[in-house]
């Protein structure tokens, strides 16, 4: 089965925005062995959105169009591919219905433009879209399959990963299995883990090994083929078993289990809470606790404590020390213990950047406290102010990952 | 004069890198007033490099084709666009010398793969590259014209600007100039700010509009296209005006001016200082204020009050009033600034789902609290967790900035 892409949206065109979506949608055709010859942008213009439509059906045997299907006027994709294959646009119902009663449990009046999004090319299935209003469609023609989902990245991800690509595969109707496993790794650069890891990468194909880099850690992607599932694990296990026993710690999950749900699961099997006192993430690493549904069961609270007087005031740091120091980081993690009654405390100070505040930017000081113990990691991290506070809370989850579980570092 | 663009390489269709090089020509393109209808992007195999090069010819005045043109056996579009052109490859044997010339001064032998840089298809012009090996062609064949770049980002871009961006401009005989301006908007809906300026949108060509959401705020570009900036701008100002007095105060910046450093600014010119309690939100507030740099000049601190019981220890909230209300908000918003000794308090609390806490999940309650006067407002957000936290963090931030600038809400 060959699959084509389409993006519509003008701002890519014009390059006011980077396509991430092609490169979303290509790596996972790639990853379920799909093969892809083409991608297409074009701009917010039914014609021209046919004229790419018809093309990419012409090639291929499925075309999976992103973007233009939100609410408003310049959403015209719906209306390309009904002038691209010849059908009328019909209104769903059923779809107006659900509209209208997402509006009414907001308590607001609905624009009548929003019906547009209950629109579809004559015989199309329409999708439910669990993180926005606009409904996938799949539409079938002479035998070739057309999919659309939004080009918003968070719903475009989820409607690929959990309808369009199932379906794909299933069209190709292929024997072999793709069984992929995430291993996510932090503490190691990417070019250390390619030099422990060379023989690995370069001595087998399947299961094939790749590095991805985001949000603070390293992703390791093992990917093996197989007849059925069972036989493509079987030849991944072994190749994760040998990377895990060379990684040690650095791995600390896999798949969809992030840091933070980690943490979460942790701190229930021990029934304790946690609390943090922040100063140069400024509420990161609360924020990322709090990503996880039911965190109030874990998490209590924290305090960011960016003026230093705030440091001694509220969480009792001895200001004599420095304020990038573990000694400060410590006191903080204990000061929150203290302060907002937990179990565990999680203490980071440091410099951001640009400016050197009392340290060389990067420069970003963890401190974790337990019932059990103590501890402290100073971290030198490269790059921009955004970048050293996201992967600053990405080291204090996975220094307190080290503590709740016992595993005690050493500086 | 229509320009279309190709970028070639298989690791663009696997997702292997993400497509820069798109954004930067669209981008190029648009600046120097050139339209553009189609990008392509196609892998390293010749035929379907022609294909896509007869098709771009057949709809547009001039191609840009990036990437393919290396040394390697894999760089096929010289050979794509002579299949798709009908002509021989003919070797330029000044650039034989030339390559061979460079290699020497390198001190080492050639493979002889390079002399495949020296190829072009028959009447191409090469042009030279300063920062690598492989030159740029320009070829015209039946009054159109196709430029070859390479992919390499710094060289394409440098030959970009320095040859094929003059020559398309001067290919356009007439010099227009595009002049962008985003107006930042929180608090509508895309669908209901386009009803809204429906007239505005359906009306004007030039200049014209279009919608972006992303980040929790409704982003509106206005592009304008004349002869030069002076009188772009001239075109962009009556709509923008028009805009602003439609939107009133959902418009709150412009262009490069995020929510946070407008408050910064705002905070510095008032000489106040800010603190946040947050509940549902957790730090993100926070997190976003202290993303600017030199925040700590106005931004002293947080109390992230998770558990309910730290809201009233800490802040001093009343737990008689329900823990997702208006009361609780502002009790919050009064306790961060007495706490931590600030002028401003913002206060969040509510419900962000999925299980409905204390009220139906999406329902966020802000407080903003000053010297002069305290308001607060309550959202009911569509989405899930994490878009509801992202939202109603604009939301507060947009908050305080209607407080700190003296326009006070009625809710």
């Amino acid at each position: 089965v060959i699959v084509e892409v389409i993006a519509v949206g003008t701002e890519l065109l014009l390059g006011q925005i980077v396509n991430t979506n092609l490169a979303f949608i290509g790596s996972a055709l790639a990853a379920a062995g799909l093969d892809s010859h083409f991608q297409t942008v074009v701009g917010d213009n039914p014609t021209r959105i046919a004229t790419a439509v018809t093309a990419a059906v012409s090639r291929a045997d499925a075309v999976v169009v992103t973007g233009g299907i939100g609410p408003t006027q310049d959403d015209l994709t719906r209306e390309g591919i009904a002038a691209a294959l010849g059908r009328e646009l019909v209104r769903s119902d059923s779809y107006v219905d659900d509209l209208r009663l997402r509006w009414e449990r907001l308590g607001r009046e609905m624009p009548e433009s929003n019906l547009r999004q209950a629109d579809a090319p004559a015989g199309a299935e329409m999708i439910a879209n669990p993180k926005g209003t606009a409904p996938a469609l799949a539409i079938e023609d002479g035998g070739k399959w057309i999919f659309v989902v939004p080009g918003v990245p968070e719903e475009m991800q989820l409607l690929m990963e959990s309808e369009v690509m199932p379906r794909l595969v299933a069209l190709a109707g292929r024997r072999e299995v793709i069984v992929n496993r995430v291993l996510r790794s932090w503490g190691r650069s990417e070019s250390q883990v390619a030099e422990m890891l060379d023989d690995l990468y370069s001595g087998s194909t399947n299961p094939s090994l790749a590095y991805l880099a985001s949000g603070g850690e390293l992703k390791l992607r093992l990917t093996a083929k197989a007849a059925d599932a069972g036989s493509a694990r079987s030849l991944l296990e072994p190749m994760e078993a040998e990377i895990r026993r060379r990684l040690g710690e650095s791995v600390f999950g896999s798949d969809e289990e992030t840091i933070e749900r980690i943490l979460a699961a942790l701190l229930t099997g021990r029934k304790w809470t946690l609390a943090t006192a922040e100063s140069a993430t400024g509420g990161m690493v609360a924020a990322r606790l709090t990503s996880v549904p039911g965190s109030s069961n874990w998490f209590r609270g924290s305090v960011v404590a960016y003026a230093p007087d705030l440091k001694e005031r509220l969480l009792g740091v001895d200001l004599a020390h420095p304020l990038v120091s573990g000694e400060t980081a410590l006191g903080m993690a204990e000061g929150a213990r203290r302060l907002l009654g937990t179990e565990v405390g999680i203490g980071v100070t440091g410099s951001a950047g640009p400016d050197p505040l009392e340290a060389p930017p990067g420069t970003m000081v963890i401190g974790v406290a337990t019932p059990e113990k103590a501890m402290t990691q100073t971290l030198k991290l490269p790059g921009d102010r955004e970048r050293v506070r996201v992967y600053a809370t990405t080291g204090a989850l996975h220094l307190a990952r080290l503590g709740i579980s016992g595993k005690w570092w050493n500086e």
